[in-house]
């Protein structure tokens, strides 16, 4: 997978500060995990192709987290797209996309599908032999979802030197890495094992914000490669994070301890630091492999 | 009057362009004209402080000239404005913006006033001492309003030289630029016409965007010194100006011409032209003061 981050800061856009967004690349297709206002100049400056994204992920109706979706969507027709276009997010957000549309007598000439949610519990939202999506209910001021994105590896790896050697042709690789037996040059059959190592593991992201502390998402995120956490606040401001149901650096890091994740990246840093250093240090107190995100950054995994 | 263009591109923003917005600074206040997505970003690029907004003034409801709004005015809260916004737009404006911040369970703790607009004939929207604000009825795809700002100039100009040759002490200065006499050191009073010159002509700025070629506006915004007339499309567009209910740069500055303005401004430019030179010089050949707007550009006037 490769995540850009568009956006990771809380509240208002300025020159220097763009709210939540991310592209993550999935089996093959973009998606959009939050749309603040602004992400469509954030995707332009990450040389992101509009067209690319199929799907679209709304965790919350706070402005900072959906601000940009009217205009991305206005956009979009306007760039001539035809395919279809997935939106996932909490019920209210067609009502509210319609109207905003409607208001200017627009229109979009390509389908716009919403899919509203409204469960309390973990919902398979999408399936495909290349990904799946799952909702992470959070705990926040107003109802929130994470999303636990997971690449499905279903092909075996071909072990290329073998297979030349052999004399397979190339015409069967892809029949081969599904888990079909190779034919050699004089016609002999080679069974599968001896062609291909076994399927790479599934690789896993989960994305949680707006949240505060909850350690009952624990299960849902248990051992996944990337965990994107909330730290809206340092340790300083804990008051503040448990009066706004946000959390700090710490508490991002606790859930990526107890979830025994390989690596936490924290974002959705208030505006009033102008350091972010203290968020990594702090952090890493307790768990060790943190990042901070920053505007355009890229994670590859 | 001071203007500052914060975006005066159509359509969607990217890196190097952003949609209508402009701050006009007029009897010691500060409007907003238009409200495009990245206006936040833009105030802050161009240092103007977002608590000296005092009233904001929409027309019309495509997203390019609005989809900053619901964002602003969750900002206004976050930096703990308390004085009451006034914003002027189609009716549909409140319902939309309403609706953006309940989703969200937002609010406002501040006062926000929406005078909703539905008139097809110009409306005198705000008169103070200072200034007024009128609607220009424009024609465009949807219901649409330019404004006429007029800077009223009530005080007459002091003879500062004369008022200090004759020992007039600076506590009557207030009174005698409203009209009143002076009194000199030795008691005798001074006729006012002594003492002041005949009061500064108002001054007028007209924001007319978006519209087809409209000459019904002519007699609105006669002899203004500054027009600013969306020029969306080049003459070789001229078709597509029709299409959409936009104009040429020829077709602005006819207006201008015909209205005998002092200066015409250029603005509302399709992101489809990477070099803008041709619209001042497809205008000039009908109108000699022409200048374009240009994202972060100030004109005093």
């Amino acid at each position: 997978m490769k995540l850009t981050i568009l956006g990771c800061f809380s509240a208002s856009p300025s020159k220097n500060h763009f709210p939540s967004a991310q592209i993550l690349e999935i089996g093959g297709t973009n998606v959009l995990i939050d749309c603040g206002e602004g992400t469509q100049i954030q995707l332009r400056r990450c040389g992101i192709k509009f067209n690319s994204i199929e799907h679209i992920f709304i965790s919350h109706l706070h402005g900072d987290h959906f601000f940009g979706l009217p205009g991305l969507i206005s956009t979009f027709r306007l760039l001539g797209r035809i395919k279809p276009l997935n939106i996932y997010g909490p019920i209210g957000i067609k009502k509210a996309i319609i109207l905003m549309l409607k208001l200017g007598d627009s229109w979009t000439n390509y389908d716009l599908r919403f899919i509203e949610l409204e469960s309390l519990d973990p919902v398979l939202l999408l399936e495909s032999e290349r990904f799946s999506v799952k909702t992470i209910p959070l705990n926040h001021r107003i109802y929130t979802n994470g999303f636990l994105f997971k690449e499905i590896k279903n092909e075996r790896k071909l072990l290329i030197n073998k297979l030349l050697k052999l004399g397979i042709d190339k015409t069967q690789f892809s029949g081969i890495k599904k888990g079909n037996d190779g034919i050699n040059a004089v016609g002999e059959i080679i069974k599968n094992i001896e062609l291909t190592e076994s399927k790479p593991k599934d690789i896993s992201y989960a994305y949680c914000s707006d949240t505060c502390f909850n350690p009952i998402i624990i299960d849902l995120i248990k051992k996944c490669n990337v965990l994107y956490h909330e730290s809206t606040f340092l340790d300083s401001h804990k008051d503040l994070a448990e009066k706004t149901k946000h959390s700090t650096a710490k508490q991002a890091a606790e859930i990526a301890k107890l979830a025994k994740v390989e690596k936490l990246i924290l974002g959705h840093f208030s505006s009033r630091y102008k350091n972010l250093n203290s968020f990594q240090n702090q952090a890493k107190e307790i768990f060790d492999n943190v990042e901070l995100a920053s505007d355009g950054k890229v994670f590859n995994f």
